[in-house]
C-alpha cells in the first residue's frame, strides 16, 4: 500500500489499521512486533488501535481522552472492535470501544474525540532539560546488555528510544534508584508523530521500576491518555514517573513534549507492581 | 435508618445509596444537595454512586480505579445504574457502569475493584506542609464573600472545606495567580472517610482556575480516580493542580493524603476550560 507521496505506509499505520468487518464493527490484525516481551502486546499500541476505531465512527479528528481497562492480554492476530457511540456534538463525541480476540473482550476504552485546532497554549508545562538526542542512550543498541532473564521487547525496534543518560543507569548495570525515565522517542521508520502515535508513546517506556533495578513485567490495569495538541514533526520527549507503590499496585505518570517543547500528551496508569 | 451503633446514617451514605431495581440493575436517588451550583451535580459524587453499584456486583471491597466519561449532566432525582460485569478474579474485578436519568445515559464508568489490605507503602508521595485545620479558611464560612454571579455550591455544606491560606486568596478577593488549591476535607456530619468518600473528594474542590480569578464553571469531560489505600479517620488533605490550558481544554490533578500523611487517592480530569 502506498501513500500519496509514494512512501511505503509506515509500520505503525499498518499495525494499527482497522477496517469495516462483516457485522458493522471493525477488524484489525494485531502485530506481534509491538510487544513488551514474550508476545505480550504493548498497552499503548492496543489503545491506538481502539482509538482508530473510535475515530472511524466520529465526526472529529483527534482522540483527546482515552481510558482503557485491560481485561486480558489479547493474542497477536485478528481482533474485532465494537464501537458503541455516545453523545456527539460540535465540540466533542463520546464512545466506548471494546477490542476482542478469539478469547473474548480484552480491552474496553472510554473515548472522547474532538478536533484540536493548534491554537497556542494559554498555560503550559515546561519541558525538562535533557541532553540532545545524539548524547542519549539508544535502547535498541544496548539491548545486548539486558539483564539475564529480561526479554527484549519488539517495541524498541519499532520506536527509537534514546534515554537521557541521567535515567539510563539501569540499562548499563547501575540503576539510579529513582523511578524516573526520560527519553527522546520517534518511530524507527521516521514516520512523524501525530495524536495516534502519542497514544502509543504514552505507554512506550520500560516500567519505571527498571530504574530501581526491578526488572519484572508490570501489567497495566487501567490507563488514561490525554492528547493536548497535534505534535510538531521530529523527536518527542517522554518522561515517565513512578508514584506510590503499595499493596501490590503502583501508578505511573507520563508527560510528552514535541520537538518545539510544547506539552502534547499525558497519561496515568495503575499497574500491578512488578515482582 | 440506623446503623449498628445507633448513629443516624450519614448524608453521604444516604445520597449515594443504590438498591436493586425491578430489571436486575440498580436505582439511586441523586441528591440535589451535592451540586456545584445551579443544581449541577458534582462529578465526584456521581462517580461514588457508580462505584457503589460496581461494588454491589463485585466480590471485592474497594474501588481502586474508576474512569468516567461525563456524557450529560443528570438531573437530581431518580437514576438507574446498569452494571456490565467483566472478568473477575482473586486480585481484581472489572465492570462498566452506566448511570442514566430519564433523559438517557449521563455517565459511563470503567471500574476496577480490588481489596486493599492496609499494608504499608513501599514508596509513597510525601504530604505537603499545610497549616493545621484551625488556621485554614472555611469555604462555607466565607461563602458570603463569593464574587458576584458565582453560585454557592451545595457541596460546601456537605463537605467541610478548609483552604490552606496560601491558596485561599481568591476567596478573599486576591487570587494567587497559580492554579493550585490545597484544603483539609471531611464530611460536615463527621462521617469518617473511606474509599467511596475519596472518590467524591477527588473532584470536590472548586476549579483551580478560581485561583487565577476565573470563576466560570469547568465541566468535567473525563475523570480517572485511583484509590491507593483505606484512609485513616480524620481530615484528609487534598491538593488540586491545574496543568496545561490549551484549545479550550484543561487538566487537573488531585492528590489526597489521610490524617496520618499517607497518600490514599489521586485523580486526573480533562475538563472544558472555564470562560
Amino acid at each position: 500500500m502506498l501513500q500519496d507521496d509514494d512512501r511505503p505506509e509506515s509500520a505503525f499505520d499498518v499495525a494499527t489499521a482497522v477496517r469495516r468487518g462483516p457485522d458493522g464493527g471493525f477488524v484489525a490484525e494485531l502485530d506481534r512486533g509491538w510487544d513488551v516481551g514474550r508476545g505480550i502486546l504493548n498497552g499503548g499500541y492496543l489503545l491506538s488501535v481502539a482509538a482508530r476505531a473510535a475515530l472511524a465512527e466520529s465526526t472529529h479528528e483527534h482522540p483527546v481522552a482515552l481510558s482503557g481497562s485491560y481485561l486480558r492480554t489479547p493474542a497477536p492476530g485478528p481482533a474485532a472492535l465494537a464501537v458503541a457511540p455516545g453523545p456527539s456534538g460540535r465540540t466533542l463525541a463520546h464512545s466506548v470501544v471494546t477490542l476482542s480476540d478469539s478469547g473474548g473482550p480484552a480491552l474496553v476504552v472510554q473515548t472522547t474525540t474532538a478536533t484540536l485546532t493548534g491554537a497556542a497554549a494559554e498555560r503550559d508545562r515546561p519541558r525538562p532539560d535533557v541532553p540532545p538526542v545524539e548524547q542519549c542512550v539508544s535502547l535498541a543498541e544496548h539491548a545486548h546488555l539486558a539483564p539475564p532473564g529480561l526479554t527484549v521487547p519488539g517495541l524498541i525496534h519499532r520506536i527509537e528510544t534514546r534515554l537521557d543518560p541521567a535515567t539510563a543507569g539501569w540499562a548499563l548495570g547501575a540503576p539510579s534508584g529513582e523511578p524516573v525515565l526520560r527519553a527522546w522517542l520517534r518511530f524507527a521508520d521516521d514516520r512523524e508523530p501525530d495524536p495516534l502515535a502519542l497514544v502509543t508513546f504514552a505507554d512506550a517506556l520500560p516500567p519505571t521500576s527498571f530504574a530501581m533495578g526491578r526488572f519484572g513485567w508490570a501489567p497495566t490495569v487501567q490507563l488514561q491518555v490525554l492528547v493536548r495538541a497535534v505534535p510538531a514533526p521530529g523527536w518527542c520527549l517522554v518522561e515517565a514517573r513512578g508514584g506510590t507503590l503499595a499493596d501490590g499496585w503502583h501508578d505511573e505518570d507520563y508527560a510528552i513534549w514535541d520537538s518545539t517543547g510544547r506539552l502534547v500528551a499525558q497519561s496515568r496508569q495503575l499497574a500491578r507492581a512488578p515482582r
